[in-house]
């Protein structure tokens, strides 16, 4: 939860006087999303999200991640859509920073997920995969495999604070990863969207309406997208792996784009790389979050038995699927 | 901020179905706030707050609260309304706590308080003061005089990590406000707001469009919540005293509500006892909250300064009154 960037009335006034979309009745910070400032903004002609971008997402990534989201949107994909201003543009500036509009998606983000959303997850995700195939601006994934070791390095004998033996262990594992991970083009590949967490799925009765936060989005293979949503979705609150969650997700995700058996083998090695990168991430946090800071630290120790999980997988089968 | 309880969609449901405002449409986690969960609730009708009111809160108090609000309400004070369900009540139970459904107040709480937005202020608390005279119910002050040597207790020699010599400095201070401390009776007293920092007043353009978050609202005396508002809207961020904000403010109140010439001698003493009490509060949070807790503790010490400032003063002409 976080809202970093505190936004004078004359500042916002300003700002949405650039668009086309009333005057503001009211802006209130929303406690969702780590990243970046998000206010809902209500104008005399609706909802909006406003969003300022903080230090942690590059300015130069921006028009990738507005441009995804237009492109998206236009093809229908339930996506928020960035709104044009009077200049033509989709991003401007306020309060200093970087600063978007987007529509407002209604919605509630699942926060039991069941069967049922995994299948309308898979659906989405490969339709995603689909519409996002002649989207012209490429994106690396610098949170792949190459930033894991400098991430683990920068938390150094500190991860055994976590829980002893945690830097060791972690090592071991990145050496595994790093002699198996896929190269470009050994699995098909476009843009993934790469934190499809339950937080940023909408569904309205079962019906899946809105995926949202585009901002760690970026070229990589599609299977790996699977794997983050495997983690993400499929474990229990109490840690065990559901295994009828995974199987409906990619049935349904297969039913739209089918996945090869190149990316089906992969999946146990992506598993463990996603879980590898939360952790991770997670754990650079932990170590890093001061007292007074505005966003709670997310226990990186969860990633740590989805990631023995995965070890222990003999192949896809584990995953529900023949 | 703060967002405390997470509400499953089949809970959500249930519980708007309770009442005649339509169907879900979305919920989202207000990051403001520090003593509920608030959420921002858009329903086939309109927008609401939704507000699951945790520990701090005593249930005991709320039926306090909430009439409160529909009392001042019915009288047109810009003041949330509770919503009243469909079994007759504006209190029910949501996730095992006690819960409501608010009207939304349009507007945005001034980030850069001017001298209008103190007058206005002023006007408002007077007007709230004497409309809220017949309300019935009764609750006393819980944060004033009688609790602040148990808090600095409680913080003990603690207190002296956040700064050298802190816990005698305010020991000394102490003794003061409880030999001078004005008694039941002595000042014109009724409901008051005691916390009617900017974050909780609304304004649209000039007009002040909502007094907001009544749950520190009890009975004490009038000139108590001046006070409060005298240290949170008068003071600039790097420290100084603005008499032209606290002029406009006092001016405009007592333009309502005229104060005796008791209420304006006491002034200083009262401004140091609301500094007390914030920096006492600050404080205890400074020191007992853990490092993943989801609300960021405020600095106590931005109190101390204002307390010094009081000290210092030789009567109300401190504060712009002749």
């Amino acid at each position: 939860m976080a809202v970093y960037t505190e936004i004078t009335d004359d500042e916002l006034f300003a700002f949405v006087d650039g668009y086309a979309i009333g005057r503001v009745l009211s802006c209130k910070g929303i406690a969702e999303g780590v990243e970046n400032s998000n206010y809902l903004l209500k104008t005399e002609t609706g909802s909006f999200i406003l969003t300022l971008y903080e230090k942690r997402v590059s300015v130069d990534d921006l028009p990738f991640f507005l441009g995804l989201m237009t492109h998206l949107a236009k093809k229908n994909v339930p996506c928020p859509t960035p709104i044009i201003n009077n200049a033509g543009n989709t991003l401007g500036t306020l309060c200093g920073r970087p600063a978007a509009i987007i529509s407002f998606l209604d919605g509630l983000w699942p926060k039991r997920p069941t069967a049922e959303h995994c299948a309308g997850l898979g659906e989405a995700m490969a339709n995603m995969h689909l519409c996002g195939a002649d989207f012209e601006i490429r994106r690396e994934n610098n949170l792949s495999v190459a930033s894991w070791r400098p991430l683990l390095e920068s938390c150094g004998p500190r991860a055994d604070e976590v829980r002893p033996g945690l830097a060791g262990l972690l090592a071991g594992e990145l050496d595994a990863l790093e002699k198996g991970w896929p190269g470009p083009g050994d699995l098909p590949s476009g843009v993934i969207h790469a934190d499809l967490f339950p937080d940023n799925v909408f569904f309205q009765g079962k019906e899946l309406s809105g995926l949202i936060d585009y901002y760690f989005a970026c070229n990589d293979c599609f299977a790996y997208d699977l794997a983050i949503c495997l983690n993400a979705w499929c474990f229990e609150p109490e840690g065990s792996f559901n295994i009828t969650k995974a199987r409906r997700m990619l049935t349904a995700y297969r039913r739209v784009r089918d996945f090869s058996q190149a990316e089906l083998a992969a999946l146990p090695l992506l598993a463990r790389g996603s879980a590898m990168r939360f952790l991770l991430t997670r754990l650079y946090d932990w170590l890093n979050t001061p007292k007074d800071a505005l966003v709670t630290p997310k226990d990186p120790l969860e990633y740590l038995e989805k990631l023995r999980f995965h070890q222990g997988t003999s192949g896809p089968g584990a995953y529900g699927l023949e």
